[in-house]
């Protein structure tokens, strides 16, 4: 392991941390004092010179005035305060032995001219202290393991999914997106204007971070091309990056937003491809390629076989696969003889994509059947399984992925986790057995089985594109 | 009117169901009789040969060995047994004087050479009679206001979409996402095999249909190019079509799900180009598309002002934007002023697009004023709003389109049906103040007030695209 990488894993591993900016009257740094607390981490002081009694207490944490009246070593600070605040805030910090600061505050290099100054003179006396900056403008980190966090209420479970993102709201919302479908983190990171550590430090901490099984990246920029390029080749891990700022208007839009230049979209589409790198559009997108990639199972063919109720689907999501570079399979004999012993004579399809007609909705077992026939067959690979909703019969394809493991995706109309509420009194009886609050188990215990859950058809081709690719692709081919 | 229009209007009116292939152990005529049963249906009769007996009755309704038994007109029949009993049903009802019949019944066209010469013998009976058919292979019709049905606890109440769906399990599926969203149907027609009467003629129907404001279609093939052609350019009203099978996968798919051939897609692509038909891709674009045109609002240019409070989305919403033809509008100086006012100082942004930074989500306040001060600008033409998730801020816009009446689309992170039991005790105390439940409703109004709800900034802006196009379209201008 090289020098970054214990740098950025010490850091993680703090064991005290001082947050300045927060007050008694509340506001962000309260917000973020609260995620700390709700993580449980060991160590918490609040800094705030404007309180100078003794023996005050903000949200139940003890307040001082200064990193020196704290007596004890801070590994960890985090700067909420206005900007003018910082730079002295940094040299008492570097004064004082901490490791890392958290700049939360912005109004930097994003701003203007003289913000950038600032900036660099901030880098200056961090480097004058051998001490690491993160930011300014970010969230900073989120570690359930080492309780290190920039939001309340995020989840005390980890998981393998590692996340770095220049922006902070990303962060948050992929926190909270990442609790409903059951994934879990083991670092997420929030890195702002980077005039410090930046996206492609974190890329290699993550890359050799035993804890870390996947990587998802929110991008708007990179500040060193080459070193980015030889990190994805090197690194062994399934890489999602959602890329943006890819037009004129988002890329001014990037610039105001973290300073970032986000450089020619053709070249950056050239790397990915050349390296495996998964490429998403969307929040919603990347949801769906993390699911696919907690627990990725090997496959060396890419012939899919569709199973459907609903028809209309079936025909949609051939197509959707066809776009994805994926072959329909052609079962065997023996499948087709064996599918007719089950599936109604008349307004369903036994050959690829297979139609269960409108009688699977409401014979359970002719879903359970179909999946095993089919997901059995030795010229299917791998399965896209369109439903309606999601139905107890998930359970039915864990058992069988014990015996057959196969990437399995699943498309889903109506996704699992609409509140039942919303639905008539038929509905709730005919179809949803799962209530919503079990869900988010249900996707985590489905995606560490090889099984991922999508909005549409064409993401759950894209996954299973994507899989098969990850496992052909000779960059990539030593897993 | 033409003769088409009157003569699928009279079934539309019907005012008496004859339903074939109820059964006392249950099935799927049963599934389509609770459907009628539901909606309220006038005079709903079963016949059913096998019971010979006088007086039963099945889930409540009576039971008839045959129809002149029943005594009374019947103007629709349902058929919903094995396709060996097809045949002497029609001959039947053309016997008896029903107007049309909906052969549910599959096993024709989609399955062999056979099926299809027994389609074939189908139509010349009906022909006979001048009685309609449709399908088979269908679920047929929903219509709300008349009573008429396909399937149970669809909604009772009527809306402005009109709906034609080759595949009978998307009209299901629509019917029940639809509810999710607060939408409702004039009709919904599911039409499989379409021997008789097909996709032209709905189109027509509903082209010419008073309760139908917008169409939405599910398609996987038609026969007549030109007849299409002619209509959709002479429909003066949204038209949104998912087209499937168009790649040779989905092509074969199609085949064997209603016998149908795709023709072309480059075809397909410059027709749907040319007249306006706005195309989607699955059911998740359709409900995209469909609440941007329950009452879209007329607009003259393409400036687009983005507003977000998470910055990341902000940036991918100007490449959304960018992608789908439209220009970042140039805020007035006294808007941004206005807007200096209430935005923090910093880690946000005043230009566009508007970053309103972390500190909206615990200031509810900041949107409301960013809403009003953007909404009111005269260089603003629509509005693109992304949010983490709903919360009832969505009073305030309502409240000032009524002021500005601009197209607004809403891209939002996490679904607003989403249970709030998957969320952890904070999420809900700071962000979910809408309970699901309320969420259909809520959706509605927005709809009806020009603002639609979408799952990711990329169809947002395709909804703010679309409707640009649609008011500015040569071939589709008046309005």
């Amino acid at each position: 392991m090289n020098s970054i990488f214990s740098e950025i894993d010490d850091i993680f591993h703090s064991n005290s941390v001082a947050i300045y900016g927060v007050s008694r009257r509340g506001g962000l740094g309260n917000v973020l004092l609260q995620g700390f607390i709700d993580q449980d981490f060991p160590n918490i002081f609040i800094v705030n010179p404007t309180i100078t009694e003794s023996n005050v207490e903000i949200m139940g944490i003890p307040v001082y005035s200064d990193l020196e009246s704290i007596g004890e070593p801070v590994d960890l600070a985090i700067c909420s305060t206005h900007p003018k605040y910082v730079k002295d805030i940094i040299i008492e910090c570097g004064q004082y032995g901490v490791k890392a600061v958290v700049i939360f505050s912005a109004g930097f290099g994003e701003k203007d001219e003289e913000g950038k100054k600032a900036a660099n003179e901030l880098l200056k006396i961090a480097q004058k202290y051998q001490m690491r900056l993160i930011g300014p403008n970010c969230m900073g980190f989120y570690c359930p393991k080492t309780g290190l966090s920039f939001f309340p209420a995020l989840p005390i479970e980890s998981g393998p999914l590692g996340f770095i993102s220049q922006s902070g709201s990303i962060a948050n919302i992929l926190g909270f997106s990442a609790m409903l479908k059951g994934i879990h983190f083991s670092k997420s990171i929030s890195y702002g204007n980077a005039i410090d550590l930046g996206f492609n430090d974190f890329l290699e901490y993550l890359g050799d971070d035993p804890d870390t099984k996947l990587i998802a990246c929110y991008m708007e920029g990179v500040k060193d091309g080459r070193r980015f390029i030889n990190l994805v080749k090197k690194i062994k891990k399934p890489i999602i990056i959602w890329k943006v700022g890819v037009t004129p208007a988002g890329e001014k839009a990037a610039q105001s937003h973290t300073g970032s230049l986000c450089g020619d979209n053709k070249l950056w589409e050239i790397v990915f491809d050349q390296y495996g790198v998964m490429r998403v559009y969307n929040l919603e997108e990347m949801m769906s390629m993390i699911q696919a990639f907690i627990n990725p199972i090997p496959v060396q063919n890419r012939r899919v076989a569709i199973i459907s109720g609903p028809g209309g689907p079936a025909v949609s999501s051939a197509d959707a696969c066809e776009m994805n570079d994926l072959k329909l399979a052609e079962l065997t004999d023996e499948s087709k003889k064996e599918l007719q012993k089950f599936i109604p004579e008349f307004g369903s399809s036994m050959s690829n994509p297979i139609d269960l007609s409108l009688q699977s909705t409401f014979d359970p077992i002719l879903e359970k059947n179909a999946f095993e026939i089919v997901g059995r067959d030795p010229n299917v690979d791998m399965m896209l399984i369109y439903l309606t909703m999601l139905t107890p019969r998930y359970k039915d394809l864990i058992k069988l992925q014990e015996e057959i493991s196969k990437p399995i995706a699943i498309a889903c109309a109506i996704d699992s986790t609409v509140s039942s509420d919303c639905f008539s009194k038929y509905i709730k009886r005919s179809f949803i057995h799962i209530r919503a609050k079990k869900v988010p188990k249900i996707i985590n215990k489905m995606n560490q089985n090889g099984i991922s859950m999508h909005p549409n058809e064409q993401l759950a081709a894209k996954a299973l594109h994507n899989i098969f690719q990850y496992y052909n692709n000779s960059k990539k081919s030593n897993f």
